[in-house]
């Protein structure tokens, strides 16, 4: 039997998160722009310009996002037996703290039900009600596993408002640790418009996705690596999106860094010793492959092994180029890049690549319902 | 005969420039703050944060700065044969526009004739007085090619200070290009303190120089890209600090990105067709193989080709961690780690790890004085 291919990197807006956004007039929202196109998702903050009068706000947004037939289409199209779905960014970060935990409930109710809808298809990464008071956070951890597909949570970058290094987190992370979930770290806030220059406009969407979104996810984990997460919770288990962001081609320098920083500030010097960034990528981190290049794949490989590589999609995100007409048949350009990525990167030793293509994810996020 | 080392990322500041940073008060500047300690050097935009009396800003300065017997020493106890020696940071940028052409001529001259010094031993790389008018830019760089051991020029990421895909600097890469001088592009600036977060601070120096350098140099170099500088200039040669910061690892998704940015920005789309970043890679970028890993090695290789990546050391930055004292006779780590990862990428195949420890350095720097 061949082996099953598993994309863990794949994400579902439910039909009343959907509506949420669509009430809305800030960031994120829905909206109709120019009749007969598609609806457009605004979701990243700067990116409502009130100064710009433009259509190219945001991305359109179709039933990919929400119908879960859509999914299973894709996966079939690309010969994907199981998705873990997560709720796309920016989660639940926006709500009000009283809304927070009601919503939470919601959203992971529905999604682990749209698991259940497509048995042995689908599992799921929950989301937490960051915005509510921290037992609100720890209650609904502590309710994930009576959830039956679910296996972890997602998660942005900023944590309770003030980053991932925020001690206020510990409880969450304790929870989290206790009850064997992995957290998806994934970025959403990117960096400030300013670090791309005054031309930085001129690109599209090119700056912010490429460069800010991974260099996002980097220095968050760098944040949870400095200020000793992983000391405190050595348990804990992250999957980073994107390969890590750019983490594992920086952990050398990372780790020369942090040595070296004596030296640098003197007496003053902080950072306490704790595990090295090597140790914690092959004990607490799992790394997607989505990176669209053979050196990539390879690199998150020897970072992490071959053991904590985890295929994945993006999905609904970088649709083919042209256009959503037949979208469901054709193969997607983005999905075809991280295959050959894969398939390149071990050459002949297909059990690595099955591994990342599928192996991996079933054992360590325990895929099966037996 | 063995093959020859060769250092090409290696910083010194001509002790004229120390004079001038003696005289200032605003960053960059060297002070003495404690007495019977040595000098400290502050360069780094936010290190000198008026509210702070710390001593710890910044770094000590010794003569390993401004002695260019210091650095021979230094490269006789690593085995190192020839060192391109770069103005370090911040180099000329600071200057005012009337002060710059002719503080240029006299660091360039002065940057030479330590060459001169060390026949055989030093290279170098000069500098531009990128505050002053564009045609005395470009006349400086039309007078480097007269400087016997000058094969480019160092620069930062903010160009006439708008960034590097600003359209004034076309004459600026035409001249460049015409004369055969390599760029040597290198971070100063970082990002912004606010991307670190409110803890960043308690990790010392950590997040800006082991994250804040890299990423800096890979929007640089990304903004270059896009703008399409290597399209007009093809035959324009940038060796990228740090192993290109993390391009080598963003190199796919980045084209990724570009290739779906019609979707995301509809008919606004700005990206026109351009070369691909792999072409790029391989063509006009060099890659120092200061990355502090294997994997980083590999992957630097894998982008540009193990023909166009090129051994670095830093110094005489990431000193011992044991001390000044008796610096000059131990080896460094900072060193040793970046041999080491240089050895093991390459593993048994000679040929290669020799092209990167110095063989490709001198090809593509001309480094003879025949």
């Amino acid at each position: 039997m061949a082996s099953k291919i598993v994309d863990v990197h794949t994400h579902v807006y439910p039909p009343q998160y959907v509506s949420i956004l669509k009430t809305r007039s800030k960031v994120p929202y829905v909206r109709d722009t120019v009749p007969g196109q598609p609806s457009r998702l605004i979701i990243l903050p700067g990116e409502d310009d009130p100064s710009s009068e433009s259509t190219a706000k945001g991305r359109p947004i179709g039933p990919e996002y929400y119908d879960i037939n859509k999914k299973i289409k894709f996966m079939n199209t690309h010969g994907i037996d199981i998705s873990v779905i997560s709720l796309a960014n920016p989660w639940l970060d926006f709500l009000d703290r009283d809304e927070a935990k009601g919503l939470a409930r919601d959203v992971n109710d529905a999604i682990n039900s749209m698991c259940d809808a497509h048995p042995g298809r689908l599992f799921a990464f929950g989301a937490l009600p960051l915005s509510a008071p921290s037992e609100v956070i720890v209650e609904e951890i502590h309710r994930l596993p009576s959830l039956k597909y679910t296996r972890g949570i997602i998660m942005g970058t900023s944590g309770l408002g003030n980053g991932l290094d925020d001690p206020e987190l510990d409880p969450v992370y304790q929870a989290l640790e206790q009850e064997n979930l992995t957290i998806f770290l994934h970025p959403h806030y990117g960096l400030p418009k300013e670090v791309f220059g005054p031309r930085g406009a001129d690109y599209g969407h090119v700056l912010p996705l490429a460069l800010g979104f991974p260099l996002e996810t980097t220095i968050a984990v760098t944040r949870m690596i400095l200020s000793g997460v992983f000391d405190r919770f050595p348990k804990l288990s992250v999957l980073l999106a994107h390969s890590g962001g750019t983490l594992p081609f920086l952990a050398g320098r990372l780790e020369s860094c942090i040595l070296h920083d004596a030296h640098y500030s003197g007496p003053e010097a902080k950072v306490e010793s704790r595990r090295s960034v090597w140790d914690i990528l092959k004990t607490n981190i799992l790394l997607d492959a989505v990176v669209y290049s053979e050196l990539g794949v390879r690199a998150a490989a020897t970072a992490s092994g071959a053991d904590r590589v985890l295929f994945g999609t993006d999905h609904p995100f970088f649709p083919p180029l042209e256009g959503a007409e037949g979208e469901e048949e054709q193969k997607w350009l983005s999905v075809t890049t991280n295959y050959k990525a894969i398939g390149d990167a071990f050459g002949p030793d297909k059990e690595q690549a099955e591994a990342v293509l599928g192996g991996n994810a079933i054992r360590l996020l325990r895929l099966t319902t037996d």
